[in-house]
Order: structure tokens, then C-alpha cells, then sequence
């Protein structure tokens, strides 16, 4: 932290600003210049967000932090990227998995339909949701239990790997018997209970990032999973919301670099979420790819129009189909393979 | 919902939208225009959402909703103010309760010196957070089932009504024994699980808006915990994200205006975290008097410089009390009182 | 600037660094910490935004600048709230000025009509857009300088003064000739050429911060003028761009607050365009003095079903002057009057 | 457009929309419904915004627009893609032209430099800003005439294309003498005065997308150019402002397939200033190749460090090159050549 004074400070509120960083377990070391005085505060990091209220203090312009708060997610902490073995896939490695599925499992036929075309596609991961957040109380729920049994016998059949989401603390051992991968839905990003639950557990964990949480906050939710001693996580970037009402969500691709800088943790992209719009899912999976994504979540499904839910962002069989056949050369051209 | 047709659809698509809106239970009501057709859906307002997937049919330009998502928090359906009782305070009458105390309860002769303080300037509740969700899980959790006792006991001494967040589904029914008033924090708003569950316990609920959530998802939220039949709901605006970063939040105080008109509820305006600077906190508390609001939340410390959390936005004794003696030709410039 | 390097930067980088701040132009000023080294770059503040580049040289891990970008606009140049004269009207003294009139000027009746009743109900400046900036190269661009014409004939008719928006360079010096104060409109807070014009010819100038302008640009905006000599600059909040959409805008009045600590320019609120809804104004224009602003410029329309832009923004003239007797005991509880 | 009227409305009331509807120009269509009346207003579209002011008519619930307000730059005018000429590229065609130079022209020099850098590696357009557009007025303003000229020779000596920036209606016929391409840079996206003097110009125009503009308002924008008779545009998507800072500006690539749908214009991408970051320059030019973009437009400078503008998002040559290499196969898969 590099507590900033104001112009014209008298030299008793910098010592003031210095006993209390002090009292607060620091080491103070001051720079006296011309125009600002400036004081560094050193220790442990972990506890220094609270530096922060110095700047409340009289004499005191702003408080800024230097290093980046999150530690076991950090580059600095493991400088070789990491990878998440989920059933036969692995993100983070040369070859970049697909997970594909269904918004919500409706029926038994359908996530069985649904699968076969995935596994046949070359997707290595169902998804599909049980358990549904859902804006509205009046919105279908999930089929629950039922659901997870209808994934497990789809994965069965198949053998592809099966991710679905956790709502709430207490279903994550429950969900964490079947499922093979568990999701943290945007809407629970900072839903701190949970975040330790799913780090008790062990499963690889899908943790989607935060409708308006920057880099920083989701590199911090990722941190209450590893801090509990999981260490399998794969971060999803799936649309932030801005001012533009033309996709549901703008799809933060800049996110993918940065976040390649910051962590050693694998990075995918939605592109279902993060435009809104099927006609929208293909380009962006495209640049997903591109730009360094180690996977991508799409959403399919056989009759769009009806389904339960974000039927407007599914897509069809063929179109899924077509996708898949044209990202090989993007993967290739970003010196990977699907 | 109203289905806009592209310009020059061929009839043979219309009637494959028309039949899918029959197949989803709705009735259609087609206007065959120059430059467009239009096809309105009628039936059940509740599943509509389900309508927009019609948007992926060949044919469609756009699904068009034409009324609001949510039904127990509108005015449609009760056109009077609602009121919430807690302790001696009453939100939506008027007089205009204001919820003071820390950020987080630090230790017994805090939370009683705070209490005092509160007590003496005029508040009627005492907020304080025991159970703390932070960004970081290297901070400060919260004194937990310790830091209720304090509230309880400081309850005991001043008469003062206690409010604090609940932060997971279980907790619920052991802090709805103590606490007066339930606090669903901002990263929580869509937290469905816990939103049904202090649906279903019926104490009076302080529903935080997410910081990305826009006010009509802020009122679907609410709706959550209406339909669950918990009517004493009281919203608060306490900031969103944008890109101004001279303030931690952008205290949205059109939304006060916004909720009035559409929600018979209560509405709070929270200015400490609506701006996150503790010089800022006045001028914003008396904004939102002015705008309207049923109520204020105002964080209060006797040393924010050394307060485990948020000490920048907290106003000191002295400060606060100024303040309350200052707020009180606000409210009655609105024909309220304090 | 503070030019923080990495974690493990080998010595050379440092020098590097410090080389090429004094290249620059810069004294450097090295702080060799444990897990940072840190260097202080020292010298004519104006152009050190320059100093941002170094982040592209190895070893370094971010530039932080630690002083705002403003000379002229800001407190430390001048601590004494500053005053702008327009007419009767003074910008930040204990009156508050109320800006009245049409989005555009479309008629002499209307004109009169508007301008008489603002002058009765206690406003003291006309507004009045002549050209207009519209979104559509369809929509009507204002009449032009018949609608300069207009807007005087009102003033000599009641005594009011005017201000109307200058679009183009070329355009300030004839329309400096008529209007009392000229208007930089939101989409031109960034139009440096014609900062610059309106810098040199010293009328009153009324800046509209941009629509995602931060308030730092706002005020580097203003320094644009103020450094061509002209001191007569009231800002204008009239809201931002978020994701809401139940407002036009989001009307930021945190900004006042935090302009009033950073500048001694007067600031105002157009609570018209901050919430792009008439229903909303009258509590926003009450907020606005709340918490403390120095005026409101507020769009009043005859029929504003039929207005040629803005109706929907525009207060009826029952509905106006019922504002003007509600603002009253808002302005004396702020210590002020209207 | 659609107005929808409350739920309890009295027939009068709807009357009396009905009768201003036709006062202003348009047929009104009523469909009773049980829960909601709905009116539709026929007629010329061009000026149809003014019927949003009917929302303040008593018993008005909102007005919905069912068409894009653009009419020449839309899909409905013209089905196919259009192409601009600008030298030997040509921008829309399968051939993707590149865009590269510095943030500012510096010297004779540095301009030489770039431009033989440019072309050997592939580039067809060589950018240089001569009249700058800077936050701060302290800030390099740029070489003017002076360096339209070190351009020009540039040009002849390379046989690349320049594009510069216009900042003023009154310099468009200036710089249009030398200049092969005209930028509207992002602040002056809305500056309406100048939209139409580079629209009666005839040059080709790179508009990019100002930083808070919705992609509705950059078409609007573009429409102003072609409304003026010159359809050589080219939109350049160059990010957005929103709440993450990790970035300078989110790069919104959602907007390429948008925009590919909506409009027949070429659609480029600015990945220098859409990061703000030159390590992350390189991921999303290939990101912009991957979604759709017909071109690209790249930040170069010999030494970044001492850049007098935007050295922090500026490659070095050999970063530059071997983007330029890798940027190949991109194109490849996207069915392309660079």
C-alpha cells in the first residue's frame, strides 16, 4: 500500500498516519517530497485491504494498492499454468474441450439427444442444469434430483464427462456424488459460503465469472475455492453487463489475456451467455479460441424455440454441428487442437 | 409479449410462429401491418419469458415484452404504500427510520458505544454484521454467532431495533431468532435459494440491490421472497457498478423516483456504500430524503481509520450526529419527519 | 507517477527505468523495497501523463499516478468556491439559479410563452436550444438563427437571461453575439476545438459532462477553457450511461459532492436529461439541492406530446411551477434560496 | 412504433392518443385487449422518434420503437456487403487490409520508419495522427500541417495509403487534399457538424465507435455520413467504457456480428485502443479476424517508452512482425488472406 498525502500536510498528521499504520502491524517508511509526501506500508498482504481506511485520516489524499490481492491464484505464486483434468478432457492443455448441452435437462429423451449429438460432434463434457437460478419466481426451477439422474445415464451412455450447477451449500456433496464437474453460476460468484463448500469438496469447479466483477474480484472469488485447498479450478468468462442492450451481455474476450497474465488457472469462454444470441454463439467462439481460450460452454438444443429456457442463445443440431467443423482451423491456427 | 415480424416474411413463417405460441399455451393475435406484421401473445403473464426463445424462428425480427415480469411487488396489484414494521420504526410512514451502527461488530464495548451514540442522535435501528461476505477470504469473516450475542445485548440496553445479513440458507432460522430485521446483502440479491428461504421464516426483510442488477430484476428479487408470503420487504439502493471510479459505487438515486412508481414497498437509500467515502455520506443522505426514500443506512465507527472493514465510508461520532440534526429540515421539506 | 516494478526485476531493468525517466525529462527517486521496488518520478506535473509508456518496459509491473491531471479547475490552485455571473443569476452564491425553457426552440409563441412563464415562477435564465444535436439525421436540427432571434426578443421581453448550445467552432462568435452563456453540449465535452473556441471568446460557458465521461475527463474538459483564460465555467451533472434502462440515464449526483471537494467551479444539475422521464424530475431537482448543488436546468414544454424533441423529458407548466414552490424549503434547509 | 396503454384506461383517454397520433403525421391501428390496449402508428419512419413523447399522455404505459431508426446504412437498403476503396486495400473483400502506424506522427524520422516497417510486413494503410485530440490541453497536441506533410512523403515513398484524423469541420477540406482515408476519432463519434462535412467530402471515412455509444448510435452516426451522399464508410469497433479497469477500454467484439448483421458496411477493428495494453494486442487482433472484422488497425511506435501518446498500447517492430506472421492462418480459417 503507498499512502498519499495532500499538499500541504503538517508534519504531526504524517506521524499521526505513521503510528497508525503501525498500530495496525506495519512498517511505515516515509518519503518526503516536494510537492507530496508519500509513505509505503509493509507486511503480510493478506490483511492489507484495510489499509484502505487511513484514508479517512486528516493529511491523508488516497491510499493506493500496489500488488494485486489474490495469492494462490497468482503468477506470481505458481508461474506455470495449471490444468483441470475433467474425464477425458484436461483444460489448460494443447487440446481445448467443448462443453455442450442443454440450458436446463428437460426430459429423459432429450439430454440423451442431446448427448449423443455432443459426444458424435466432438464435445467431451455434458452440461445441462438440474438445479436453475432463475430471474423469476414464476420460471421453471429444474428438474432437480431427476435431472442429475438423467445426466448421470446420459454420461453412461456416452462417456462424456457431466458438469451442472450448485445453488446452495448444503446440495453441493449431494450434486458433487454425480457430477464430475461443478459449476458456480455467475449470480453466485460472490456467494462466499458456497465458494468454501466447493473448495471442501475437491471436485473440479467451473466458476463463472460475476455479471459486473472485475478481473480482480474473480481472481478473488477463485481464491476462496483454492485457499481451501482445491486447487481444480477453470475460471469462465460469459459476458459482462454494460450500456449496449444489442447482446444480452458484451462478452469481455479482453478478459482472456489479461486473466493469462494473472493466473496459472485454465480460462474457457460462453459464448451463449455472453452475446444472448445464437446467430452470435459461432463468431465468438471463433474469437474465444483466437485470443487463447482454454475451452468453450455452448449451449444446444433440438428445438430451441421451446425450450424452457434460453432457447434464444441454443443451438440447433445442424448449426452446432457446423461449428464444430469450423473451429478445428481456429484451434489449429492458435497452435492447439479440439 | 409481441412478436415483430421481419419485413418481408413469407406467410407460410408466420403461421409456424403462430402455431409454436399456440403449442406454448398462449393465444395469438396477429396484425398483418405494411411495413411489418405483429403478432401479440396473450395468456398467463407468468411463463412468458419463455415467449422470447421464439426469437431464434426463421422470420422473427424481435419479441417485444410489453408488461412487467413480476406481480406481487407492483403497484397492479396493490396501488397503496405498504409499511414495514421493525421495533419502533415503521418504513413507508411518515416518519423516516434510519438504520445506523458499524459495518461489522468488532467487540462488545464497541458495539455498545455505537449503539449509545445511535440511540442518543435519533436512529431507531442498530445495524452491525456478525456473518461478513468479503472479497477477499484473507479478511475479517465476522465475530459470528458472538457477534449476535453483542447486537442482542445491546438491543437490551437502548431499546434500539437490530438488523444484520444472513449469508446462506441455513443460517437463516438462528439469526432470525435474534435479529429483528433480516439483510440480504447486495451479492446475494440473486442468491435464490436464500431469498426463498427468509421468504418462508417472515421476518421483515432488508433487500439490498445488486450491483449490477437492474430494477426490474431488483423487484423480481423481491418477488422472490413475496411469493414465498413474507410481505414486509424493504428495498434498499445502495449503489451499481459503472465506470466512474472517483466513487466505490454510483448511488443510483433515480431509482428512488423509479421503485416509488412501480412497487407499493419501502425504499432505503444506503449512502455509505453508496459512495464508499465518508465525505460523501451527508450530502447523499440528504439526497435521498429529498428524492424520497422511506429511510436511511448509515455506517457509523469511533475510529474508521482502524475500523476491519469499510472504515473509509464510516462517519465518526461527532459526524454523524451533525448529521442527523441536519437531515431533519430535509424530511420535513418532504412533508415527513425523522 | 510512481512506477512500481515486478516482483523479481533484475537490476538493470531498474536502471533501465531510471534512464529513461530521465530521458523523459524526470528525476527519479528509487525506493529498493523487499517485494517491490518502487520509483518516484519527479517534475512538471502537466506533462507527465507521458510517463504511462513506461509500462511497456520490461520489469515494470504498473505506472501509477498519485496527483490529479488539472491545474487551473482545481482546489489547490484556488480553495475559494469561484462565482459565475449570467444576468441576475450568480452560480455559487447562496442563490440558486433555476435554468427553465424548451428542449428546442420551435416557435415565437412558444418561446414567449415559456420564457414568461419561467420569468413568473421564479426562474432567472432561459434555455432554448437554436441548433440542435440530434442522434437522427432525420429528426429536426433546430431553426438556426431565427431561433437565436426568438430567444432574444424573450429576453427583452421579461428580463431573462439566455443560454443556448454551440455545436461548431465556427458557429461561437455569432452565437456568443445573442446569448448570455453558451452551452457545450454532453456529445461535445470532448470537442477540444471547440473547448478551445469558447475558451477564447470569455462569455459564460455552461460544460455538460459526457455521458461516460469520468469526472476527472469532466474536469480536464474544463481546464480546456479555463486555460485559454476564460474563468466563467459551470459544470453540469446531467447523467451517465450504465445498464439501467428504466432511466434515459443514470444522474450521478455523487458527483456533486465529490466536484465540490476537487473544484472551486460552480456545478448545476439538469435533472431533465439525468433521468429522460418527466415523472422523475421534480424528485431529482430536489435531490440535486439536497446535496448541493449551485442550479438546476430544467426543460418545461407547453404540450410535450406534440415537442419537436425531448416531450417526454418536459415538465407541463402546471407541473413546473408546482417544482418551483416544492424546491423552496429544499434550498433553505441547504442554508441557500431560490 | 407501438404504444401500450396502462391496464385500466379509460376509452377517453386512448381517444385522445389516438387523435394526437394522427395530429402528428400518423395512422393509428387499436387492438383492445383484455389486459393491455395497444395502438401501432403508421407512416414515414424517418421522424418517427417524436412519437416517444407520447409516453407522457395520461393513461400512456410506454412506446415501443419496432424498427431500427437507420434507413441507408441498414441491411433493408442494401442486402449485400458493401466495400470501400482506399488505395490498393479494400475494405470488405476477402482480402483483410491492415492498418498500422503510430499513435501520433513524432518526426520525419519516426514517420519513415513506421511506414517502411508497415509495408514490409504486410500492411496496406499507414495511420498517423497529425491533429490530436488529447484529455489534457498540456498534452501533445500534434505536429499539424507539418505532419500531414512527413505523411504524404510517406506515402510516396512506401506506396501506402494514410489515414489521419479531422478534429474540425473547417480543416475536413485540408486534410481531405492529402489524406487517402478521413478518421472520426471516438470523442467526435456525435460530433454531427462534422459527420456531415466528411460526408459531402466524398473521402473515405473510418468512423469509430465513441466509447459510450450504443451500436444503434454508431450506425445513427454513419447514417449522418451517408445521408450526405458518401457511402465509402468503414466502422471501427475500438472499445467501450465499462466498470472493469484492467483494461483501458472493453473491446466489445460482440459488436462485429452485430454489426455484420445490421449494416452493409465494412466493420474493422482498433485491438490498441480496445486494450489500452500492448501485450494483449496481439490475442485480440486474431480475435477480431476470427469473429468477422474486415480489417485491423495497429498502434506501432520504434520505441514505445518514449512515445509522446499511447506508447503503452504500441508494438514494437518485432512484436508487430510477428503478429503479422501469426495474424496469417487466422485469416485462413475465417476464409480470408491478409
Amino acid at each position: 500500500m503507498i499512502i498519499v498525502m495532500k499538499g500541504s500536510t503538517p508534519k504531526e498528521q504524517v506521524h499521526d498516519v505513521i503510528r497508525t499504520i503501525e498500530e495496525l502491524g506495519y512498517q511505515p517508511h516515509v518519503i518526503w517530497g516536494t510537492q507530496r509526501t508519500v509513505i509505503g506500508a509493509v507486511g503480510d498482504e493478506r490483511g492489507k485491504a484495510r489499509l484502505q481506511s487511513l484514508e479517512v485520516m486528516p493529511g491523508v489524499e488516497s491510499v493506493v494498492p500496489i500488488l494485486q490481492p489474490f495469492k494462490l491464484a497468482g503468477r506470481e505464486f505458481k508461474s506455470t499454468a495449471s490444468t483441470v483434468k475433467v474425464g477425458d478432457a484436461e483444460f489448460g492443455s494443447d487440446r481445448i474441450p467443448i462443453i455442450a448441452g442443454p440450458c436446463s435437462v428437460e426430459s429423459e429423451e432429450m439430454v440423451m439427444q442431446l448427448a449423443l449429438l455432443a459426444k458424435e460432434a466432438g464435445a467431451s463434457i455434458l452440461r445441462g442444469g438440474a438445479f436453475k437460478p432463475r430471474t423469476s419466481p414464476y420460471a421453471f426451477q429444474g428438474m432437480g434430483k431427476e435431472g442429475l439422474r438423467l445426466l448421470a445415464q446420459a454420461r453412461e451412455a456416452t462417456g462424456l464427462a457431466i458438469v451442472t450447477e450448485v445453488l446452495k451449500p448444503e446440495d453441493v456433496d449431494m450434486i458433487a456424488e454425480t457430477a464430475d464437474m461443478l459449476q458456480i453460476g455467475a449470480r453466485n460468484m460472490q456467494n462466499f459460503a458456497l465458494l468454501k463448500r466447493v473448495g471442501e469438496v475437491g471436485k473440479p469447479v467451473l466458476l463463472k465469472r460475476g455479471m459486473s466483477a472485475t478481473i480482480q474480484e474473480f481472481l478473488m472469488a477463485a481464491e476462496y475455492i483454492l485457499s481451501e485447498g482445491n486447487y481444480n479450478v477453470v475460471l469462465c468468462e460469459r459476458g459482462i453487463r454494460t450500456f449496449e442492450t444489442a447482446t444480452r451481455f458484451t462478452l469481455d474476450l479482453n478478459a482472456i489475456p489479461v486473466l493469462k497474465k494473472l493466473t496459472h488457472l485454465p480460462v474457457i469462454v460462453d459464448p451463449s451467455h455472453g452475446t444472448g444470441h445464437w446467430e452470435y454463439v459461432a463468431p465468438m467462439a471463433k474469437a474465444g479460441i483466437a485470443c487463447g481460450a482454454d475451452g468453450l460452454m455452448i449451449e444446444v438444443h433440438m428445438r430451441p424455440e421451446i425450450a424452457v429456457s434460453d432457447g434464444i442463445q441454443s443451438l440447433r443440431p445442424d448449426v452446432f454441428r457446423q461449428l464444430m467443423r469450423e473451429l478445428a482451423p481456429f484451434a489449429q491456427a492458435a497452435g492447439r487442437r479440439l
